[in-house]
């Protein structure tokens, strides 16, 4: 019982992804000492959900477009049904019906991808079932968020070999470096930063400053969430779903970090 | 019955992640024509195996190093035993147990991180399993892959607006854009770009360029045996795992490819 199957048009060349309505920011500038409201436009990220004849077997975390393209190239590198071209069907804005049997995905082959810790779940929702929102009333001068990538950057021995390693650091509120951990995966990279400050029983981190050397998508935010982390910054953009989370969770999202300029996305009345 | 514990050490400020040996790889200058073997060293990926007394719950893929922490942290953000402190144990590299019940996981909870579409496999071996070696004996002026991120920038709108998406390109032999997709995920971005390609008969891709805009991890390499594509390019870093795939399926894989420069570090004897 599927409803109206939007069919993917394959004319190839370039096909653009949504860009969703602008959101208020922040913009502050320490070089100046300017700071003004601003709007910005943000790389939407949404859960698409991927049914097995009607049976959930997948949640990714996705900017919406493509849906069909992106469950076929999936279906298709997870080797499900090899050969053949299942039937895809988009019964919802953000559900795709394939038409094998559920069995046919192997346990956790179909992981999150953009999406990563989020999977099976409904997003915001659920975090608020595991998490409250962040009580801290820390204030911070906008000079010691935009000193932090040099500090990050200062310590980071493998990046500058590599040039592939993602980085998460945990700063005091001061702006002094305390830990940083690095990894393939900017998620494991947090998990890692995370995990050492539970056992070192610095958790609820309520007057520290996460920094992240990449983009700022929803599981980073979900995780400052779980830490209870009043403020993260970014050297790169955030999503539309991270700075949903950070709204409601009260914890203030700061992204492009750079050059002693940055913008602030959620929660701008921590920034002084 | 576990082996020998691996105390994580909490000592905070800035841990190294491991940096393994160096590995040959062909530098290409495209402005001075010339063309070097050198050494390079690449960020480590590896899976690391969760287990929850001694079921597998997920697997991951990260740089080795802090892998209790990482678990720590990991266990945390998804809620399980919310409250306790569950005994970590590393039975093995790339094993650590969690003294919880299985159960305590929620399915798909925890999910890949750097790893996604990998979770729960064995990494190489079982790609094996699902893929042939590229035939392809494709070869490739060294000016073409160097063209190839100007001419995705030029047709790539959406990451020119908010910054925070990436990018897939398909490119045919001869260095003419195809077809490209954008998304928050680097792997969603491939997906729908090889799920186009495969709904419009263009499988394999044994002619065809491909191009990510970031980096280039173990799962894109997979993605990229899958649809029997013969050279990969990277604007960024590889890692061990991506290459170990693509110098065992016989793809061609650049990375840094930037300024009329980049790097080969598979299978160079396609790059003319």
């Amino acid at each position: 019982m599927f409803g109206i199957a939007i069919v993917s048009v394959a004319i190839g060349a370039w096909h653009a992804a949504a860009v969703p309505g602008p959101r208020r920011i922040v913009r502050v500038d320490t070089r100046t000492g300017a700071r003004a409201g601003d709007r910005d436009s943000l790389a939407e990220e949404a859960p698409l959900e991927i049914r097995a004849r009607g049976q959930v077997v997948a949640t990714v975390l996705r900017t919406p477009g493509h849906d069909l393209e992106l469950v076929r190239g999936l279906v298709h590198a997870e080797g499900v049904a090899p050969g053949a071209r299942p039937a895809l069907v988009q019964t919802g804005g953000d559900v795709v019906d394939v038409d094998v049997p559920a069995t046919d995905f192997a346990p956790r082959a179909l992981a999150a991808t953009a999406a990563c810790g989020l999977c099976g779940r409904a997003a915001i929702d659920d975090l608020a079932r595991h998490a409250a929102v962040v009580a801290s009333d820390l204030a911070v001068p906008a000079a010691t968020i935009a000193a932090l990538p040099e500090l990050l950057a200062a310590a980071q021995p493998v990046f500058r070999i590599t040039g592939g390693l993602h980085a998460a650091a945990l700063f005091d509120e001061h702006g002094a470096l305390v830990a940083a951990r690095e990894d393939v995966g900017r998620h494991n990279a947090l998990d890692k930063l995370i995990g050492w400050a539970l056992d070192d029983g610095r958790l609820p981190l309520s007057r520290s400053l996460l920094l992240m050397s990449g983009r700022l998508g929803y599981e980073l935010a979900h995780k400052a969430v779980m830490a209870g982390a009043p403020v993260i910054a970014a050297v790169s953009a955030p999503s539309t779903l991270a700075i949903d989370v950070c709204e409601r969770f009260r914890v203030t999202a700061c992204g492009f970090v750079r050059d002693g300029r940055f913008n602030v996305y959620s929660h701008a009345w921590r920034i002084a």
